[in-house]
């Protein structure tokens, strides 16, 4: 039999459903096929649980026996909570498994399939696999190299300028791009911002308008916490994760009772080391990260070569010079230093536009 | 008969092929249809000679008896280097007349239509107005206001960035992008750039790999006159026209002999007033201008409001805070004072992003 790769794409965009909203697991989908009829659709749930395979088998019942089962990542093998998903597919008598990509983590990492295949289940990898690695980018890379996915939003006016030069922000963009911010942050686990917007915008960073949604975390880096606690940030921080990055020497006591988790981490050139700090947040489990600035913090992040993707919105207005920039200085001598990305997406948002990029490989990688 | 705004369309699309070879007259699309079969077809030619009427009624021959005559502009009714339009149209027998819009010229303005009506020819008009009035944006602009329509091209990293802080600015956009400059400007009467950019760059600021084109005039703004002779345009100002906008008294000596058109222009705020430069390159048969920048030529084109569209084509890199910006200071206090664009287009262009511009009427406007 030959898998079929709508039920692939359709287990795909199930998965995607998930993302931001399960970490620390993978954002997975599954779709259970029976005579060619699905009889059963699942993604794993807010918070991890229960996984996909587990929604998918339940809602098929007894008419998963013989079914084909479409799995965007590898079936957990390993006791967590739950029994593993592997298990759980041999009990249910599914007859053959289609898989997008193999789950590195070292508790799975083949013994999800091993489990399949020791049970007699014919199993088929690799379907769909470069959007199934796509799909799953933030927790794939977290498990790899021990770093979150990176985001870098940037909403900026034509000539790229973040906020005039008094600081006024609010709004460069339009309604549909604001909003498709909140959809932005409803797929990440985390929102991250530095200390400088933090203070000039006093930011909710919460997803809004979106219905019934996992809330991100809300991290600020600030070295020396120098933040105001009576901000929406510190105010909140007993309803909603506030985790705060800051140099291992910086006074904590007047953020150490709002209920915010405080991250010390080591500095470089006198600034939080961001590779550190993303390793440190990789370790606590968030697996995709949307910086949405300032321009020092995003300078940081691309300089070290941290960002996954970048999301422009432009807005069709001029600022000038004199307005503040959405980059700030990257040390660019020579245009051949300069980062360059490639294109994935471009189109209009509202009166807006949006273009989406990822880093351009070294021609030494492609 | 009720016109049939296919043919109407084509028109406009011949047309459009004189943009930037037909100055100072407009370029105006001709189709002349019989019995529903398309006997003649005809754009104004380069240099404004033949008009678009008379190459589709020398097309169409005795076939034009009888037929209908689709015209994207009002048929001119002065006796210039040709006798007029109209007049030929009614000597071809045309029996009725289908026009786009009206031709302000004080020359024509109606009387085009009196000689077709006063022979007994049926005339609509208005007839995909809005197409028309675009398709001769820039003539009629000339015509009732004076000034020539003024394209913005801005080539620009993802931050808003022209060339790093050495100056290095070859090449931020990829070869289409490049290739699409050629043929914005082949589509201009005119490239108009500032005297920083005439010295940083040392520009050819003509078409190139695009076949048989009528080159634009090159334009520099420098107020002191204080650019090379021996740089690529004073080297090549005998061969293709060079205008050169300067203040009244700038030393003229070392570009007297270069073959050079020198325009001496007021001063306001110690810079030329681009207001009375732009209106004096109308004057001069200029309709179309397409500015290339630098940044302060581009801010103070934008502070007058001479801009009637903004292309952009944004590279994927980033410069840094350290680099060239596209905008010079506007001045902006206050968001509400920024200039705003309204979306005509977004598409990828290679590598890059293109989006088009044009200014936001006013609320009073609109």
């Amino acid at each position: 039999m030959t898998p079929d790769i709508r039920f692939m794409k359709l287990a795909l965009s199930l998965g995607r459903r998930g993302l931001g909203q399960v970490w620390p697991n993978p954002a997975v989908g599954c779709v259970i096929v029976r005579d060619g009829v699905i009889v059963g659709r699942g993604h794993t749930r807010r918070g991890g649980r229960p996984h996909a395979e587990r929604v998918a088998l339940d809602q098929a019942g007894e008419a998963a026996r013989g079914a084909v089962a479409y799995v965007t990542l590898e079936p957990c093998a390993h006791h967590g909570q739950t029994p593993p998903c592997a298990d759980a597919l041999v009990a249910a008598g599914i007859a053959r498994v289609v898989v997008g990509t193999g789950d590195p983590d070292p508790r799975v990492a083949g013994r999800g399939l091993d489990i399949l295949r020791a049970a007699g289940i014919a199993v088929t990898t690799g379907v769909c696999a470069a959007q199934a690695q796509d799909a799953n980018a933030g927790f794939l890379k977290s498990v790899t190299q021990g770093l979150p996915w990176v985001t870098l939003k940037l909403a900026t006016t034509l000539d790229g300028r973040i906020a005039t030069a008094t600081g006024e922000s609010r709004w460069i963009t339009g309604p549909q791009a604001r909003r498709a911010v909140h959809g932005l942050r409803a797929t990440h686990d985390a929102v991250l911002v530095g200390a400088g917007t933090a203070r000039a915008d006093d930011p909710a960073l919460d997803v809004r308008d979106l219905g019934d949604v996992r809330q991100p975390v809300r991290i600020v880096v600030s070295r020396d916490l120098n933040l105001r606690v009576n901000g929406r940030l510190g105010q909140t921080a007993h309803l909603q994760p506030v985790w705060i990055v800051h140099a291992n020497d910086a006074d904590t006591r007047d953020w150490s009772s709002t209920g915010a988790t405080l991250i010390p981490c080591p500095l470089h050139h006198h600034q939080i080391d961001m590779l550190a700090a993303l390793q440190e947040l990789a370790r606590r489990g968030l697996t995709r990260i949307l910086c949405e600035g300032g321009s020092h913090l995003a300078a940081s992040l691309l300089h070290a070569g941290l960002v996954d993707e970048v999301v422009m919105m432009q807005a069709g207005c001029m600022i000038g010079a004199d307005g503040l920039p959405s980059m700030a200085g990257l040390g660019t001598r020579e245009l051949g230093d300069a980062p360059r990305f490639d294109l994935i997406e471009t189109r209009a948002l509202g009166g807006d536009v949006l273009h989406r990029w990822r880093p351009r490989r070294s021609h030494a990688d492609g």
